[in-house]
């Protein structure tokens, strides 16, 4: 029977997500909706318990390596941002303060840029650190859609800069709080590449087109599905149109979830951007196992 | 002792704001938030006797002559969009269903727009009618900030074209549920001015430049007054260039509540642009007067 050598966690605002590993093989995995946004720093121990507390032998301090939001200033333990130009993952770790013994709680650092404007990463830089690990010596632009979407520009290993644009929270407050809500449900993929279209070609249009959906709906029967694609479309394209300096005359790696990344890379590819699809939990768990290099030699593996 | 001889009615989304008039002469007035947000098609009645029931005479129809969103599909009534270009105001008015004889409800239509871009308006058509009123023959372009802000183009007593702008919701979303909320609260004019200056000059960034509030509260330790002020600059900045077709080379009346309407009047100003500021309940209670010529000599006044 494999033996548990150490705990993997991908900790951001609304979910926790974590692996057991023996060696580089999981052989546990559970998540929950215990992101950072619920939880209290008292909370964080409990929290992460109830998923991996069973997996646990006896004994001293199995590691735990976790990036994401836990390493916030508000989070279990601030793991203060790294400066970049740098390479995408060093140590030292944060240590979080734990009581059960059967733990030892490792944070990675976020990065942080003070020019051309201020911007941090917490938790994606784990995943390009993976992704890095499995494209050894790969120079170009790294994009990862979500909530706050980021593109990282990569040369010799190291994050050069980077920008944070806030698409998909804007997307999910416009769709579930605002005078569109009640007019957008499901998907049309030609109502998608419209709104990419509008977005891309006149991306200063942003808060007229927005309204020019809801007038839609209501002057010419627009349907609830091609307009949610719209404005999905109309986002994005507004944030490839910001993010040109980026793409323009690079490759991208879209590290992400379906079916956004799809979204994402297929909106690039028409763009004529060389660019490929990989996934976000594979990068994580794959930035995890490198950030385990970072740990002292005496708590790299557990001590039975 | 002045007789009541009509009443006026601002029905918006939030609020419900009403006018006793003798004359043209205000003679009572009151307000409450039973705006169409709260009501379904049988509450509007008792919402409105709420407020007015004590002003009424005995007797037939006392008119109440009232615009906004009462008179959209899910409203009291429905009074259909005209289609510019015309007029912002004429008959008929919609008349909306009453069990007290002492009232009799008139709702003034809102206009529609189906080209360059789908678009209505709804409560604002009365407020340009007011201002046309009271400056009788102006050409030139009216601006109505507020949670959809509006510019229209007149000319020749016509409206010939209109655009709304998601700003005021958008800075509401933003400033009150999304990851700003934290970090955003009073008022700072200087921060106002960077905002409006960064929204202006590169509205194609804005995606990228509400992270950056974030991230310079994180790292730069930017107050909350400055990134609140930030925020609606940059939001109003953005809008102001995506409607340069509207004011370059124009005059602009803003008709609208102070702080708002200063704050864009100032940033007019400061594109060289000519602008005057209107108080936006003067100019509705005017557009009310002016819409109360449209009913039937015989509703038009009082019957006691």
């Amino acid at each position: 029977m494999s033996v548990l050598d150490w705990i993997g966690a991908d900790w951001g605002t609304s979910h926790l997500r974590v692996w057991g590993l023996a060696g580089d093989r999981v052989i546990h995995e559970a998540a929950s909706d215990q992101g950072m946004g619920k939880l209290t720093r008292a909370d964080y121990e409990g929290a992460l318990l109830a998923l991996v507390g069973e997996w646990l032998p006896e004994g001293q301090g199995t590691p735990v390596i976790a990036c994401g939001m836990l390493g916030s200033r508000q989070g279990w333990v601030e793991a203060p941002y790294r400066a970049v130009p740098c390479g995408p993952l060093a140590g030292p770790l944060a240590v979080a303060p734990v009581r059960d013994q059967r733990l030892s709680v490792h944070v990675v650092p976020g990065l942080q840029q003070h020019s051309p404007a201020a911007d941090v990463i917490r938790g994606e830089e784990t995943q390009v650190a993976g992704f890095l690990t499995l494209s050894p010596g790969w120079d170009g632009v790294i994009c990862l859609p979500g909530t706050h979407s980021k593109w990282v520009h990569l040369s010799a290993g190291e994050v050069v800069s980077f920008q944070t644009f806030l698409t998909g929270e804007l997307f999910h407050l416009l769709a579930e709080h605002s005078v569109l809500r009640h007019s957008v449900t499901g998907w049309d993929e030609a109502g998608f590449r419209v709104g990419l279209a509008h977005g891309l070609e006149r991306p200063e249009w942003l808060l007229s087109r927005l309204f020019t959906l809801r007038a839609e709906g209501l002057l010419d029967g627009l349907g609830p599905a091609i307009a949610r694609a719209r404005l999905s479309g109309l986002l994005i394209g507004a944030e490839l149109a910001a993010a040109k300096s980026y793409w323009l005359g690079q490759r991208v790696a879209v590290i992400g979830a379906a079916p956004l990344a799809r979204h994402y890379a297929d909106a690039l590819a028409h763009l004529s951007v060389p660019v490929s699809v990989h996934d976000a939990s594979t990068m994580t768990l794959a930035g995890l196992r490198a950030a385990r290099a970072f740990l002292q030699p005496s708590e790299a593996s557990c001590v039975r």
